[in-house]
C-alpha cells in the first residue's frame, strides 16, 4: 500500500498496532468530543487563495526561539513511543534531527532524556516535564534536560488529574513490564500519576524559572486570560493545546483557541499549536492564524508504528511536501508572506 | 461488562428490560426532537478552561432550599419505579440518601410515600404533585408528605394533559397488574390520568401555598415570562424541565431554556435543571449557566434496571467523579468558583 | 398495525400503491430539495410554551372567509385521487364534510366537479384551476364551479410549465387509461399540459374577477413582493405554497415564506400555507406565524390510500388531536391565543 | 436506462470508463473538500420566484466578449478527452458547434487544437494556456490558436504546481502511450508537468497581450484583490474557478466566490463561473449572482464518455431544457430579467 497521505499512516497503525496500544494512543477524554473537534475546526477555516506571485523558489524554514527548523512542525510530546516501535523514542529523536525539525521528548516517555540525547546529538530538542508532589523530583529532571543539551522546557498545565478516557478505564491499560518510564525510574508507579501535583499555580513559573536558564514554554492554554497571564509571568512561549482532547472534553478545539490567544499575545512570545494537523494545508492555516510552528502528536505515533525512524521521517516529509505545496498554491513563496489574509471562517 | 460511563447502563437498561418498560422511560413526544436536543444542545456549549489553579482540594458540596448535598445532582421525578427494580422507589430513596443527595418522589411512585420516607428514614426528600380535579385529593397528598418528612413540594405544571407518546400508543403501555400507584390507591384509574385538571392556573399556587409551610417548586418553566410569574407568586424554586421531551415535542432543549429562565430570575429563587444531563461535564456546564443543582431522570432509572440501589449509587457516584475531574480541568476547587466565563455556546 | 401518527399512513401508502402512482405522488422538481426542506423547516422551530393557564376547555375551530371549520386544516388541491382509492374525490369530498373542513377540489380530478358536489351537499369546497389559453374553457370551469356550490376559487400560479420530476419521467407517468381527468374531459390530452397558458399575468385576476362573484385565493404566492402584488390585485386570500416542491426546486420552504408572506400583507387578506404539514404542532407553527389556516397533500392521499373516506378521516382526526393536544401544552385554550410569541426559529 | 439528468451520465461514466481514468476526471485535491463544496454551496442559495410574469415567449441566448450563445453555459477546458471517447476533443468541439455554444480546448488536449478546429469549423472556441518556463513554447500555442481561428486565450492562473489528488498518485495516473498532448508534443514529458513556469506573475499578462489580439480571459480568480488586479492589467474576462477543487484543497466553493470577485469588478469586464454546476438551476444561480456565463467541466466528459459528441449534446440539451424550465418557473422570459433579487443565502 502506497503511504500518500497521514491517514494511510493512521490506518496503518489502527491495523498492526496491538488494541491497547492503539486505543492509548487514540484515546479522547469522555465522548473524544474535543479530539474530533480538534480536526473539524480545521475544515470550518477556508483558504483565499492568491494568484500569479512568483512561488518558483519557495523558502518554508522558520525559526522556533531562534534555532531554525527545516518548516514550521515540530513533534509534540506524548508518551510511550515503545508501545509504536521498540527502540522508541530513539527512533523519534533521530527522525526529527534527519527532517531538521524539533522533538519536544516527553517526561514519559520509555527512553531516559540522556538516551534520546545520545541517540540523536545536534539534534534540536525540548524537554516536557509536570510539576511534581516531590519538587526534587521536577528539579531533578530540569537539571538533567539541561545537561543533556535541551533547548526549551515544556511546561504541561493541563493535566492536575489525568482526563477519563473509557478505553482505558475499560482496557485497563498500564506499560507491558518490559517497558518502564525511564526518566522517574525508581521515584514512583507510572499509572496512577499520583506523583503530578494539582495544588501548582502561577508563581510555580517563577519557581521553574529560578532553576534554569533554558526558555520556558507552557502548553495546555486555551484563552485570553491565561495567555496574558503566561506573558505576564515570563514564558517564552505558549504552546496551545488541549492534549489532543484527552484531558476536558468539550473544551475548543485547539485551532479556535489559536485565534484568541494570539490576539491577547499580541506578539510578545511566540505561540505555537497542536492537535488537528493531518495535512499541509492545516500547518498553512495555523501559521496563517498566527502560530509561529505547529506540533504534531499522533501522527508522529503512526509514522514510528509504521517503520520506527524511517516512518516518522516519511510522515514528516508529506507534510513538508503537503505544506510547502498549500503555500505556493496560496501564492506565499517563503513562511513571511504568510498571513491571516489568506483565510476566513467558513459559517457551515 | 465495565460499568465506565452512564451510556453504559442505558445499554444495560435496554437490554435487559422489557420492551414495554424500556419503551416507557425512552419515550418522547411525537418525534422526540425535544428529548435527543435534551442531549444534543449540551454538546453546543464548550468550556473555556483555565490552567495553573489550585485544585489540589476539591469541595463539589452545594446546598438546595439550605439543605447540603454531596454534590450538585438529584434524582428527578419519574414514575413506576418497580418496572425497572423489584423493591421499586425504596431502592431509589436508599441510593439518594446513601450518596447525600436529593430525591424527589412522583406522585406516580409504585411505593406509596410512606413506605419511600421509612425506606431511608433521614434523607433529604421533595414530593412531586401535580393539581387534581378533586383538590381534596391533592390536598390529603401535601399533608401526607408533610407528615412524611419530605422537605419540598415539587408541582409539576407542563401536564394538563398527556403528551402523545407513540410507542406507548403502540405497546397499548399500562401498568402490570401487580404494581399498583401506591399514593393514589382506591382514587381513581392511573392509565387515563383524566383526574388531573387542566384548568389549573397562576392562582393554584396560592392555594397549595395555604395547604402546607413546605417550600414549593414549580417544575416545566422553560421561559423568562413564565419564570418572572412563577418568582411573583413566591415559589421558592424553578425547575427548569420539559419533562425529558415527553410532553410538547420542539420546544426548547432544558439547557437552552435555562440561560433565559435565569436571566429573568435574577437570583430571586433557586433555579434548577433536568433534562439531557449525561455526563459530570453537563452538570458543570449547568452550573455554569446559573443552576443551583440537576436532576436526572432517566440514568437514575437505568442504575436501577441495572442493581436496584447499589446500581444507582454507581451511576450517582461516576457523575460525582465525572463532576470533580471536569471542575479541576476547568480550574474550579469549588462550587463557588463555578461562572459563566466557563462556558460559550458553539455556533455549530 | 396501529395508525398512531401519519408516517404510519405514508408508510402505508408507499407499502401498498401500486410505484407509478406513489411515484407520481410523492415526485418532487430535480433534487427534491424542497419538498423535503418544507418538512425540515418546521423541524427548526422552537416552541416557547406556556403554564399554568386554563386549557380546560379547548375551542379549536376557526373561520376561513366567514366559514368555520372544525379545526384549521383543510385538504389541498392534488390531482388524480382514483389513483389511491376507487371512489376519487367522492371520497374526499364525504371525508372533508365528515370533518367539517374545507376541500379545495383540483381541476385535475378524477370525478367531475359536479360528481363531487353530489357525493357530500353541504360541505365547504373551494375549486382549483388554472388558466388555460384557451380562455372559454376556464370561463366555464368558473361557472360551473359556482353553480355547483364552491364557495370560492382557487387560482394556482406557480405552473407556467411542468416542474421536472424525474421519476414521472423515468416512469412514463400517465393516467391509467380507465381515468379521465373528468372537468376537462373531451376538451384536450392530460399528459402533455399544455393547455395552460404561460402567458398570464397579473392583469388576468381582473379578468377572473369579472367572470364570478366567489372570492379568489391565490395559490403558490412565496415572496413579499407577490404578496403585495396579490393584494392589490383584489384577492380574498392567498395560499403561501410551492406546490409541494414539484415546481422549481430550491425555493424557500413554505414555512420560511409564510413570514415574509404574513409580513407584506399585514392582515389585509387571509394568508393561508401547505406543504410539509405533519404533524399536529406544525399546524400550531403555522398559525403561530400568521397563517390562518393550513392545508395537507400527500396526508390526505395517504388516508386515501389507507381506506377512502374513512382513512382520511383517521389522518384528520390524528391531526386534530395533535393539534389540540400542542395548543394545551403550549398553554392556548382558544385559536385567538395563538401568536407569534410561542415560537422561535432555531439556529440550527 | 434513461438519461433524465446529469447523474445519470455521471453513474454511466463511473461504471462504464476505466477506473484509472474515472478517478482522474473525478479527482480532487486532498480531501476532495473544495472538489465537493462546489455543489453543496449551490445548494445553500435558495431562489424568490416571481409568479404571474408572462413567460410564453423563453428566450435563453446571452453573448460572451460578444459572440452569441444559445444559452450561457460553455464547456471549461479539461484534458485528455481521448480518456472517455475515442474521437476525444473532436467531438467535444462537434458537441459545442452543434448546441451553438462555446468550448474551451485545454492545452492538455489529446487532438491539436489545429485538429480540434478542422473537426468543427465555424464554432466559437477559445484556447486555454499555460505560460510555460519556455515563453516561446507558449508563444507558439497562442500563434497556432489564433491562426486556427479560436477566439479568446483563456490563461489558467491556479496551476504553478499541479494539486496533490491521492487516487492518482496511488494510480500512478499517466496517459496510455497511444495517446499523446498533441499540442506539445515532442517539447516535454506530459506527467510531470515541469514545463509550467511557477515564476509567473502579472507582468505577464502584459506580454501575453503583446502577442495577440485576442481577447484574454484570466481562469482560476477566487478573491475580490486579484479581481481588482485582473481588471487593472487589461484581462477581457474572468473564469471564477478553483480548477474543480484539484488544485488548492479548502479553497471557497466558486459559487461563493463569484459575489465576491462581481462585487469587485463592478461590470468593468465579463465574469464567468465554472464548478459544481449540475443542474439548469444551478446556471440561473450564477447568473443571479452576476455571471455572464457557466462552464462544464465534469459534466462534459461524462457526455463523451457516454456517447461521444452525441451524449455531449445530450449532457447539454438537458442543461438547456432545465435553465429554460427554471427561469420560466422563477418568473424570468429572458436572461436579462435574471437579477440578484432571484436568489438568497439560506442560513443553513
Amino acid at each position: 500500500m502506497a503511504m500518500v497521505c497521514l491517514s494511510d499512516f493512521e490506518a496503518y497503525a489502527k491495523k498492526y498496532l496491538p488494541k491497547i496500544a492503539w486505543d492509548y494512543f487514540a484515546a479522547g477524554a469522555d465522548d473524544c468530543t474535543t479530539r474530533d473537534e480538534n480536526i473539524l475546526a480545521y475544515k470550518r477555516i477556508r483558504f483565499r487563495p492568491r494568484m500569479l506571485r512568483d512561488v518558483s523558489v519557495m523558502d518554508i524554514r522558520t525559526k522556533i526561539l531562534g534555532s531554525e527548523i527545516s518548516f514550521p512542525v515540530g513533534i509534540a510530546p506524548t508518551g510511550f513511543h515503545q508501545l509504536a516501535w521498540p527502540d522508541g523514542e530513539k527512533s523519534t529523536a533521530r527522525a526529527a534531527r534527519a527532517m531538521n525539525t524539533c522533538y519536544i521528548a516527553s517526561t514519559y516517555s520509555t527512553c531516559s532524556l540522556e538516551e534520546i540525547s545520545a541517540a540523536a546529538p545536534g539534534g534540536l530538542r525540548w524537554f516536557q516535564l509536570y510539576i511534581h508532589r516531590n519538587r526534587a523530583a521536577s528539579q531533578q529532571l530540569v537539571w538533567r534536560a539541561e545537561a543533556s543539551g535541551f533547548q526549551g522546557l515544556v511546561l504541561t498545565v493541563d493535566l492536575p488529574y489525568t482526563g477519563k478516557r473509557r478505553d482505558d478505564v475499560r482496557n485497563g491499560f498500564r506499560l507491558p513490564p518490559h517497558m518502564k518510564v525511564k526518566n522517574l525510574e525508581g521515584a514512583f508507579e507510572v499509572c496512577k500519576m499520583s506523583p503530578l501535583d494539582p495544588s501548582v499555580t502561577w508563581n510555580d513559573i517563577y519557581w521553574l524559572r529560578s532553576l534554569t536558564r533554558l526558555p520556558i514554554i507552557i502548553k495546555g492554554i486555551l484563552t485570553r486570560e491565561d495567555a496574558e497571564l503566561a506573558v505576564r509571568h515570563g514564558v517564552q512561549g505558549i504552546i496551545v493545546s488541549n492534549h489532543g482532547g484527552r484531558q476536558l472534553d468539550e473544551g475548543p478545539a485547539t485551532i479556535d483557541a489559536l485565534v484568541e490567544v494570539v490576539e491577547a499575545v499580541r506578539g510578545r512570545v511566540e505561540v505555537y499549536v497542536d492537535g488537528g494537523i493531518r495535512k499541509g494545508s492545516d500547518v498553512l492555516k495555523a501559521l496563517a492564524l498566527g502560530a509561529k510552528c505547529v506540533f504534531i502528536g499522533r501522527p508522529a505515533l503512526w509514522g514510528l508504528a509504521y517503520k520506527g525512524e524511517e516512518g516518522l521521517q516519511d510522515v514528516l516529509r508529506i507534510l513538508q511536501d503537503e505544506f510547502r505545496l498549500s503555500m505556493a498554491l496560496a501564492g506565499c513563496a517563503s513562511v513571511s508572506e504568510i498571513g491571516q489574509h489568506l483565510v476566513q471562517f467558513s459559517k457551515l
